[in-house]
């Protein structure tokens, strides 16, 4: 017999009819010989509504009490998730977080789950129970406190749950089909992906794809743990997400798994910066000091009549007046001449374990973007990622382009088409 | 210091507007030097939108889960009441039955709490904090199951949190001033009563009065806790009921606390019942196993010809029908000729510890009805409760009667005006 833990969002849970078409589907998993572990999120709206009652009552909610409040969003739909699978003559117990022993820090509104202790539901699915847990939500070790994940917590729940209970696999639901070359809004001709290692998983959450979140894919990848994305209104299999999926047979790595993209960044670019040894460091101590998470830095190359050299790096646009403020105020100390802050960026990321052993991807790439008239301002990279900026407004030109660049066209189905030189 | 335990329902907690109303109450209270531990039901309209959700998932949901799913309702508005008083500059915590320590039996639905540990209560009071805690709820002893303690739930909480904690007070708070003389709908000049007993009040709400329910008054006087009823609405005193309130001054405890009246009941007729010994006791352990509670029971004179009696008695109208049934299945056995059921029938009960020293409350009774031409059909007493049935549509007319007769009517002030010569 298998474990399977399986995960619901809000979008799958919006309505009593709904939350009847789950429990069908949980029914069905059971029937097939598995034990089933459940992790549901809040219904869809019960969240907002319940940000707005805060609201209303108090404009800068205490954190301790905004958690209690939304965690009786899942509390909820756990409820009715269970009492639907009774009614369809299976019996079902619903735990919530702390109920299920998941046991957090003490940072309320984004704990991170340090634990999870879950001998309820093993004695619950050694009797014979369908389980069904609140995502989302934990208790902190030593307070016992409740607390909230933030945002994408249900997801690593149902991981780390899968991971605790040792599960065979964690199959997270959503009204998407699974993991796309790219966002299928954006490139029509995008196709699923069918198998992706969690390193490029990691690399796509981390460059803006909003299928996974990056936390939850960590987990993943830490406790060795397959995820399958899949759709709740398809029985169609989604995307499987594998660790160490191409160990061995690297060479069978697809060389792009897949283009994301990201508008959610912005560019400070700090002019005239002193060309000496620590004047770097003293800016990114700054930034780093306000809490703020940097993502691409590019330094120009000097101009050594002047001395003088500028610095641009990207971050999050909801840090970008805390990120100016923190630079203004050491103007005088570095002794640059001005700032510039850029909310017109976009950010271009290409994704694939095969690039560690194919040259030209990069080539390719820029070849792809010249062609499209798209000027870049920003690269990085990593081992199986390029990331490029360009203006926002060229960016979803950008990533068809690239997407067709790289043969990832669902339309003619070829295999990859350039044929570079060097990367 | 004294500390302080108030109670308010949903109909005080109806939207963010009502809560911040009841914040600053709580804040007020605090600010009057005391220390607040203040219990809260669930907002207006959550239990019942929560009851309509689960209807829509299954017509038979399992205890457990809708306590899962009615826990909610108070987490919400618990959170929301501290969100407000932190927004009023003050440290609140809530807590949910669980944490607070309310223990009960494991009878989802309608829970009996057995024992209160209040210590995170205690310490998050002398920290300092006022304390919210979630009405209605509670956790299992042994297996450590979210419980609900059923109608009234949440006052009983109020009033087991109160003793646990040593309170000098608890103030039970609703849209009402307080305990009236008759039911104010009814009887417009019935007055509110300042002071009542226990004793008295305990009688009232076994009789139909609605403001407290029997069990909150029964742990009330196990415990000696003095509650004030008061409305959320007002800052006018409300009604104290206070354990031996006459102890030692029985003299001065006024002849009637109170007239109530019940139309919930029915009756059921056994007629033609062999007037043999044991023929009651088939009939009432039948009634019995059925899980059936009744309250008065008549059994007419035998006619001595026929050997044959008939045996009335009054039960909820809801178990009206179980009642029935349970007697046609002892029919042949008893050898009664036929079953009548009434739900035509109204209860007035007068109340009042004075009637133990005062004679002739029942011939000023009686007169009242005989001259307001309602027939009596049944008739029961407690030492300080004198209880009719009536027809159920001469019962407001009974009421009225009856609280002018025993000079309750606020208009004249008078004092008791009859002077029967016996009981």
């Amino acid at each position: 017999m298998s474990l399977v833990v399986q995960k619901y969002g809000g979008s799958s849970l919006a309505d009593a009819e709904s939350i009847k078409r789950v429990a069908r589907r949980i029914v069905e998993t059971r029937k097939a010989g598995n034990d089933v572990c459940v992790v549901v999120s809040a219904m869809g709206d019960t969240t907002d509504e319940l940000l707005d009652l805060a609201q209303e009552v108090s404009p800068l909610p205490p954190a301790r009490e905004m958690d209690m409040l939304l965690t009786a969003g899942e509390r909820i739909s756990m409820a009715l998730v269970a009492m639907a699978i009774a009614n369809l003559g299976h019996t079902a117990r619903s735990f919530t977080g702390s109920q299920a022993g998941v046991i957090t820090d003490e940072v309320h509104g984004k704990a991170r789950i340090i634990d999870v202790t879950p001998g309820r539901i093993t004695s619950a699915l050694s009797d014979g129970h369908i389980v069904i847990v609140a995502g989302f939500q934990g208790v902190s070790q030593d307070t016992k406190e409740i607390t909230t994940l933030g945002r994408g917590g249900s997801d690593t729940t149902a991981v780390a749950l899968a991971a605790a209970l040792k599960a065979d696999v964690c199959e997270i639901y959503s009204d998407v089909d699974g993991v796309f070359t790219a966002d299928p809004r954006i490139v029509p001709t995008a196709r699923k992906v069918d198998r992706i290692s969690t390193e490029e998983m990691l690399e796509l959450a981390a460059s803006g794809a909003k299928i996974l979140l990056h936390r939850c894919v960590e987990y993943a990848r830490r406790y060795d743990m397959p995820i399958h994305v899949r759709s709740s209104f398809s029985y169609s299999e989604g995307t499987w997400v594998i660790p160490n999926l191409y160990e061995g047979n690297e060479m069978e790595a697809p060389i792009i798994a897949g283009v994301a993209h990201d508008r959610s960044e912005a560019k400070i670019t700090v002019v005239g910066v002193p060309d000496r040894p620590g004047k770097a460091a003293e800016i990114f101590q700054a930034v780093s000091d306000a809490a703020v998470n940097i993502d691409m830095i590019v330094q120009n190359v000097s101009a050594t009549a002047t001395g003088l050299t500028d610095i641009s790096f990207t971050l999050p646009k909801s840090d970008g007046q805390t990120g100016v403020q923190a630079l203004k105020k050491i103007q005088e100390q570095v002794g640059f001449a001005q700032l510039q802050y850029d909310d017109q960026i976009g950010k271009l990321s290409l994704v694939g374990a095969g690039m560690r052993s194919h040259p030209g991807v990069s080539a390719t790439l820029f070849k792809a973007l010249a062609d499209a008239g798209v000027n870049i301002e920003m690269i990085s990279t990593s081992e199986i990622r390029i990331s490029v900026v360009t203006r926002v407004d060229v960016l979803d030109d950008a990533v068809r382009a690239v997407h067709t660049a790289f043969g990832l066209d669902s339309a003619d189905g070829e295999a990859v088409v350039y044929g570079g030189t060097g990367r």
